[in-house]
């Protein structure tokens, strides 16, 4: 496991990790400087029995681009991390480090699950009702009908293992409710999810809107809307965060309110932020990778963890390759592809 | 002029438009039922000299479909308001009602403004900075390369009318700011505004959470895109209203902090809602037609009735032409075509 604030951030993280997963038996290889990680990891004698350092003292930087990463990321932290999932030494990968070299390191040496044509970066996103659960929101720029119900699919799996929702409900998200709305591939995907029986509940189309109302659990869309959508979201929320701060300073009575609402206030921010609920899956491949935030603090990146352990001790994948297998089904079926064709006319 | 709410927020509404549009000689038809409007009218004596009364008692509910509102609209009062921009007898026309209606009348009556291929709905967005412009924000579902660069040039003269900047900056939404992100419409699109000479400033791609920080003046997508992120952005934003509501309800301490910061808490919450900055024009069309919030109280409903008096007093509609003019040029040269093809590659 590397790290975009590396080892000052990830071994503390590591401490609240093992906390929060009390009783279980969880081990870490770490991948990075072993001068640096050493040091940091010798402050933290709960650690010991659980972390191996596998030294590296090669990284892939923020600016480096997917496709060099692929060419030439061998031997890095990340690859090694990867890797490391390949070779059955770690059941699942979690870095803070590069998305974009992160993604294509795991498509590369992972390679997707059986059936699946693309995979989905995951969010979770806190809402009124809890946490929704929204991808893809940036493996992609395109997505046809027949990805968006992988996503669907994915998605389910990854809510029913990570929030422990038996069934949940998946929404598609367009630019209204009724059955005309949209372009062809969301009406598309709309029928294939309405026509066939998956291991979660359908709801139907959702706007915008119904995310922050947890309308459903698990919102679909393509990989540009959701990553355009999710950035946008984040930057209002630090926009607010900004306006709350400079309200609670425009004069003597906010500045007092502030004061004595400051720890409701802290509560809240931290709530609101759809980039808080740490933890980003890419999900589709045979093996778990896990982004955590770049700016994650110590807990926020042992979430992320915890979302790498959970998923790794679950049967989502199982789950997934089921659901697959129904879609695969349907859409070999002429008679089917047919009614699905007329109904998104 | 219909309303959602009716005379009871529109006649309110024109007695404060006046006020802001002081010293400017404006006058209305309100379209609707006399015997509802009259009464409402009666109250304000200063606008006697300037409303006139258009009776109908006919009207477009808000399930009805924009197809349904197409065929079977004629004599209604959104019918007749716009009707009214093209008879020349109004100069502009404001709705509160049904968007999708409201979009496909003036489209059937006004057409396409010349060389103008879709039109695009435009929002106000607030930000740290000022006031944003994004469009498209549910005109259309698809939008590709040419439309995008239609977008952005609508945008900016919307922009340079009512928030009264020269050259206002443009950028291009996608999932990263680097030259090779995105799908091939957003990127021949991007080859487009920076090789074309427009009357705007073309920045590049921005990302999500570039609208909120007030990176450029006008943030240019694809409908569907568009209203996805607009709703979602307007859910975070109602979400947070909540969130401070329950924030300081829930103990005495952040109680009484709210008592002393309420009034900039009032501010703040009317300062953020991405739907409050009001008044959407529906931008390429040969006439003003602006879409007033469906939940807009009497002083938003003025707003829109501003942005409207404001477009139809501008030259906005010189400077579309002017610059779609400068977009065919380009794209009927090949030997232009031949090298945005190529820089998109």
């Amino acid at each position: 496991m590397g790290g975009d604030h590396g080892p000052s951030i990830v071994i503390p993280g590591l401490v609240f990790a093992v906390e929060r997963l009390s009783g279980r038996d969880v081990r870490f290889l770490v991948h990075g400087d072993e001068a640096v990680i050493g040091p940091e990891l010798a402050r933290f004698p709960t650690l010991k029995d659980k972390v191996e350092i596998r030294h590296t003292d090669k990284f892939i930087t923020m600016d480096v681009k997917p496709s060099q990463a692929m060419r030439r990321g061998k031997g890095t932290s990340l690859w090694n991390a990867v890797e490391s999932v390949k070779s059955g030494d770690a059941n699942a990968a979690v870095s803070a480090g590069n998305t974009g070299a992160m993604m294509a390191i795991s498509m590369l040496l992972l390679r997707l699950a059986a059936e699946i044509k693309r995979p989905a970066l995951t969010a979770s996103w806190p809402t009124s009702k809890g946490v929704t659960t929204v991808l893809d929101v940036g493996a992609n720029v395109e997505s046809d009908a027949e990805q968006l119900v992988e996503f669907a699919i994915m998605g389910a799996a990854f809510h029913h293992a990570i929030q422990g929702k038996d069934r949940p409900t998946v929404g598609l998200l367009n630019v209204g409710s009724e059955e005309q709305k949209g372009h062809d591939d969301v009406r598309q995907a709309h029928a294939l999810l309405r026509g066939t029986e998956f291991e979660f509940d359908y709801h139907g189309f959702v706007e915008g809107d119904d995310i922050a109302k947890g309308t459903v659990d698990v919102v679909v869309t393509d990989g540009f809307t959701g990553n355009v959508l999710l950035k946008t979201a984040e930057g209002v929320a630090r926009f607010f965060g900004a306006e709350i701060r400079s309200t609670f300073t425009s004069g003597p009575f906010a500045l007092a309110g502030a004061v004595l609402a400051s720890r409701a206030l802290g509560r809240m921010r931290q709530r609101m932020d759809p980039g808080a609920v740490n933890g980003a899956p890419l999900l589709g491949l045979n093996g778990v990778v896990v982004k955590s935030h770049g700016s994650a603090d110590a807990k926020s990146f042992a979430s992320a963890v915890k979302v790498a352990v959970d998923l790794a001790s679950s049967d989502f994948a199982a789950e997934i390759d089921r659901n697959v297998k129904r879609l695969s089904a349907v859409l070999a079926d002429p008679a089917q592809e047919g009614s699905i064709v007329e109904s998104s006319q």
